[in-house]
């Protein structure tokens, strides 16, 4: 039941004893990087500076500019010839960020993967497909060295071409899939064009899904269409990848693995601390890291942690699901909206099909905007009259949310270009911004 | 110098000992699979028959063909939940083929790639930029474990975004690179327009070729345009991948790790064996491999294998540079062509820019062959009566390769799209081949 039932069911008093001394230890290695040691020296602390684990507030936090500030060898703490890999953003939007791995952090990474699947039951019998991008994202090669380590058998069939994907579950007998959420959507329908029912053709069992914030709803709804469990699976290339924190079979919200990560969540305008179950921006501090320490990192991400005991036995505390992360969010006629909330209330109509896109305009300098909704195949070979029907009732539901109305247009199922890896949600045509 | 010096300079007598010694363990092992259960029976042939190492003609060979006909499990001798890793062909042109590893299996290929990647040089302080897709292609996967186990800095770039991996190149000091040869000749004119020579601007010192046979004028363009040493990977997914034959230092043939693989050449007509230095098909008998031994596999792949010591010092045989896949032959007015020949021909003559394709017509039931030809930027800036005498020249040179007249239209730099992956060098418009 647990992959090492010492660490996952340690009592909290000493878990915290545990990250105390590995905070310490992370402060000390982190001095040596020319950007902390800087950065502490500005600030006036030292690792004297921690009797407690809450002396954690007298260090500076760490971001993403200071990432770029820093690229590529600034927070380095080991020579170059002992980093064995690493993991750089696109830097599409903005100058590049880089993350080096030792080879204890490669492996620290497989331990956690490892953990968190074996918590959803993985075991080496299994045949996992891993139908994420391998290469820089770390999504892919994050579970490969998971599901390796624990002995699966994995199938490394990497993004896209859905018919093979297809095939090697029904030939392999693939019993876990990790998947993206926006991908396992369009997935379902590809599975009824090969007229494939995956609830009595496949062996399938369990589903991580990773890399994009998604909704109960779109959960409930890839679970129910393909007769499986899915997992939520929460990650960030900045610490290692995948396998910060990962759901349990209880399924109420995604242990976070304290003896690895030290998480708080704060106030994104105040900076200070807010209570148990209150949202507001994880802040990660890793505990185990080698090459690269990050130290009270602001990850963006909008989340709540529950510190009540799970019924799993773990102690580690959870994380709710992620509502989205604070660049995600968009500001429409002065209403701050998140992506998430226009999927929530998409998700919770089953006429609604497998893809959106909400885009963002002006007219007469008044923001505009329309979620274009796929439908159903079925509903929308149906009569224009439950067509209307449907745009009046997902129009209302969208407008009870966002309290503003959007406008709402119905498409032909598939007629949104898929997107490769992470789905585009949001376009925005707006000139300002 | 060398990764496993007792093994890379193992005296021929011992080595042929080893060898009969684990192609008995082999024999015996494929025993235990259905499908050589059933065709050594039918062959009559037993691991008793194997007295000295000339005893491996008794044993039938194994083709692509019966890796089909025993798709999935029939090759496979350990239970399914020792296996760790497959790696499946797309089924594209027939039915699939799948090959499956244990952990030890993966390790020993790991280990065989950290001895190929040693042996020209790369140490744990080398910059590694990973060019080729990850995910089913072994070429991927297969140098991201060599180069890992060697403690380099593996950069996963995987394939495609050109100007992305010239900037990882310039950020990260990249010291080697694995590419596909034909990505190898595109990227020349990248770096062209980004304004960045590879000579001055970067650290690039060595360049793994591999999964694509290529000219000994394609290795020296790409070695003079990046001031690199280029050297040939040799391997096929039916072993493990890459890892199979690889060249020193010296480039005089790719040392065949015959610790690992037995290697016979064969008339693909006759299937007898030809002599040293005889070109016929190569066909390669796995000697350590756990989850699914083949024996006698016919690669289908031409080349040579010469028994000479190399100067290296290392006394594994060498193969010549593979000329061509048999299935890739194909046939103009009678005459027999590969691809590389043509290839051969046009990376000898300076003009030639760096991709091309070859197209096959029937027109009035005469087979006529068309060579596409990209021209160097500056060459095709100049004058008509310089593109004519360069048609005429490498019409010439093409006429005394393959015997009869093909057409060539020479056509701007860029304008033959790009594959994503293995290049297509001919594409057969011809009713019936």
């Amino acid at each position: 039941m647990y992959w090492q039932k010492d660490i996952e069911t340690m009592p909290i008093s000493a878990l915290q004893a545990l990250q105390l001394q590995r905070l310490k230890e992370m402060v000390r290695r982190a001095s040596t990087s020319s950007y902390y040691q800087q950065l502490f020296q500005e600030h006036g602390v030292t690792v004297e500076d921690l009797q407690q684990i809450d002396d954690i507030h007298k260090l500076p936090f760490t971001t993403k500019q200071d990432l770029r500030n820093g690229y590529p060898y600034g927070f380095l703490t080991v020579p170059k010839d002992e980093v064995v890999r690493l993991h750089s953003s696109s830097g599409t939007t903005g100058q590049a960020t880089v993350v080096f791995h030792t080879t204890h952090d490669i492996q620290d990474w497989a331990n956690l993967m490892a953990r968190c699947m074996y918590m959803t039951g993985a075991r080496k019998s299994d045949v996992f497909q891993n139908m994420t991008g391998y290469g820089m994202f770390t999504g892919g090669l994050g579970f490969h060295y998971g599901a390796e380590r624990l002995g699966a058998l994995t199938v490394p069939a990497g993004s896209g071409n859905s018919k093979r994907q297809i095939r090697f579950m029904k030939d392999f007998g693939t019993t876990i899939l990790h998947i993206i959420p926006s991908y396992a959507l369009h997935l379902l329908s590809v599975f009824e064009e090969e007229g494939v029912d995956p609830k009595t053709d496949l062996c399938l069992k369990t589903v991580y899904l990773g890399a994009e914030p998604h909704s109960e709803h779109t959960r409930r709804r890839i679970e129910g269409a393909l007769g499986v469990k899915a997992y939520n699976s929460y990650g960030l290339s900045e610490m290692y990848g995948p396998g910060v924190a990962f759901e349990c079979p209880e399924q109420q919200g995604l242990h976070i693995w304290e003896d690895s990560y030290f998480v708080e969540i704060i106030d994104p305008q105040t900076l200070k601390p807010v209570s148990d179950g209150e949202e507001g921006e994880l802040v990660l501090t890793t505990l185990t890291r080698e090459a690269m320490p990050l130290i009270r990192y602001r990850t963006r991400d909008l989340t709540s942690v529950c510190s009540e005991p799970c019924a799993c036995g773990r102690t580690h505390k959870r994380l709710s699901r992620i509502k989205g992360r604070s660049d995600d969010m968009f500001i429409v006629k002065g209403v701050n909206v998140f992506p998430m909330q226009v999927e929530t209330v998409l998700m919770s109509i089953p006429e609604v099909g497998t893809n959106y896109v909400i885009e963002l305009d002006t007219e007469e300098e008044i923001d505009v905007m329309t979620v274009k909704v796929e439908v159903q195949s079925d509903f929308f070979l149906g009569d224009v009259k439950g067509l209307k029907a449907l745009q009046q009732k997902i129009t209302a539901a969208l407008r009870s949310e966002v309290l503003f109305t959007p406008r709402v247009t119905l498409v032909e199922p598939d007629s949104i270009p898929e997107a490769q890896g992470k789905a585009v949600r949001v376009i925005d045509h707006r000139q300002q911004h």
